[in-house]
């Protein structure tokens, strides 16, 4: 097969980190990423290089785009931290070579050849290969967001209680963990901003669904607490509300950092519920998980996800595909469409 | 021995918490204590009846008469968490039999009777008997503070790094801990609001005192924590400038607040340095220090402040000892001057 000499593909615009404050909300994306040509990257020994079918859009990518992420940007590279695609060259490495034609699942992790591409870089040993029931929009959408439900889904049953919060919780991420939680007997309370969201997160396995902007908002948030009593806070926004959220919950609530949608300041409304209700406020980063886990532990929550793709347990809702050439002037308004996903196809 | 059938003591006004947001500034003590007479309690089979010498006064006790500490109120009765005394009376039990006649170290727990009296109640077990060579403002303090210093120096110890960040550094608790850390080898980095604090400091074990009300604070801060890259940050005081100190740290850092000096509300100024740089927030409590740590523990370190005490690796600046008649109008002013512990005798 011959490969082009060059791509189209969208480039950061900046290096390294912003020292600006903002929310994980892409208001305009030609600031952070710009439509251009770049040549075709050469796999390492142990990589492959994957011809991308569709790329997911994360609230992680916009992180990193925006110069907020746990790691660097380059600039003039693209962007995009998982997609699916057909492997069309590979390293000498007998692991990278066996993947060539097949169909996968890929994270470009840190490679800095992101997904948002005709062609990416990734590991081999963290490309998953799809069965033929998987469509391109759920493989896209395999990795960042599965992992990190999984992961989180461990932390609570870990923990012990039933019953967890949830923010932003009509995310995908989110429908994911619940639909896992809610077939183990766990009860999640989902917090949300529109009454419109409270049916769909009931049918995804939401046990409470709370309105912040519903007038009786605190007392109801305060009942519910009382009633289930939960230790985990998985949190995707941060800010005022969060702080409220985290101070009605009962002694030894964990407040679990993973998004910051809102950059409103953050506060710790009563920080003496840390010294004597045994508070803790800390954070979650796949990437750190990834790293503390065992390998094994990874291929198996790979593998789940896979399977429950492909028996319908979990689906994508899809809000829009975009094309490449048309990502800068149409994703943020995609974005900003409630309840679905955004993907990026070149 | 007779004993007189009533007391003199400060007694609590109010019941249970309160729900006003405070600091730990004790602006006026006869909003939450009255000088008044109470019977003199009669000590259960494991507990003691104390003829008190000296009362400590420390911060527990102030957020607890207002309400803010981590155990109810109960109206009428005695306030105080430890004093120094002779056992005048016993419950049945040998090993509070045995205390009769002895000069001891006593902390009042939950017993409802505290030491800001002429008698108070104390568990046996929880007792401490005194050298000779122990000053009564010694034995007064004997407990609550040196217990939370060491407690404190064991968290710092687990961690491993030897620098280690405490505001409301001028305080007796943060000297008695840096003169045990200095000892070890450990590095304190002391955070004051006044520059003759300073010397003071640095004599009690401080390796850096920084002045949080200097012009260059911010840049001295930067500068300290990339030298040191400290981990613990033992925290007394809350709000803006401790998210500030706490923003400033490396990766891993561990805000541990173990009290409320400032009423301000508490921000967590970056939450992504929660997820990308797995950093925590934690409190610290002496009373679920000892609750989680086995006896021999407590014992150990109790014996191991005595001996400090004695050899004069430790002591006590006093402030001033006020008698209980006088306390409702002397205490505040003097717990407002710096550096030093007030105490109460009857």
């Amino acid at each position: 097969m011959t490969l082009p000499p060059r791509m189209r593909a969208l480039l950061l615009n900046d290096d390294g980190y912003s020292s600006k404050s903002s929310g994980a909300l892409l208001e305009d994306m030609g600031s952070y990423v710009t439509l251009g040509d770049i040549e075709v990257p050469e796999p390492g020994p142990s990589q492959v290089l994957v011809k991308v079918s569709v790329a997911a859009i994360n609230p992680s990518d916009v992180m990193f785009v925006k110069g907020l992420y746990g790691q660097p940007r380059q600039k003039g590279q693209p962007a995009g931290f998982e997609g699916v695609g057909t492997v069309v060259a590979a390293g000498a490495e007998p692991a990278a070579q066996r993947l060539v034609g097949q169909r996968i699942a890929f994270p470009t992790g840190r490679s800095n050849w992101g997904s948002w591409a005709e062609y990416a870089i990734a590991e081999a040993a963290a490309c998953i290969p799809l069965m033929d029931g998987v469509k391109d929009t759920d493989g896209a959408a395999m990795i960042v967001n599965p992992l990190t439900a999984l992961a989180m889904f461990g932390i609570v049953k870990e923990e012990g209680e039933k019953a967890f919060v949830l923010t932003a919780a009509a995310s995908q991420l989110c429908k994911l963990l619940m639909g896992a939680a809610r077939e183990e007997g766990y009860r999640p309370i989902a917090i949300v901003r529109r009454d419109d969201q409270i049916p769909l997160l009931e049918a995804a396995g939401a046990a409470h669904v709370l309105n912040t902007t519903a007038p009786d908002f605190a007392d109801k948030l305060a009942k519910v607490m009382k009633a289930e009593q939960p230790r985990i806070f998985l949190d995707a926004v941060t800010g005022p509300l969060a702080g409220q959220i985290f101070a009605a919950m009962p002694k030894r609530a964990r407040w679990i950092i993973y998004g910051r949608l809102d950059p409103e300041t953050t506060p710790i409304p009563e920080p003496g519920q840390m010294i004597f209700m045994h508070k803790r406020v800390e954070g979650f980063w796949l990437t750190e998980w990834l790293r503390a886990s065992p390998p094994e532990r990874r291929v198996e929550v790979v593998k789940e996800a896979q399977k429950r793709f492909i028996d319908g347990r979990w689906s994508t809702d899809v809000t829009a595909v975009v094309p490449l050439e048309e990502a800068v002037a149409k994703v943020p308004g995609e974005l900003a469409k409630p309840n679905g996903k955004v993907f990026i196809t070149p």
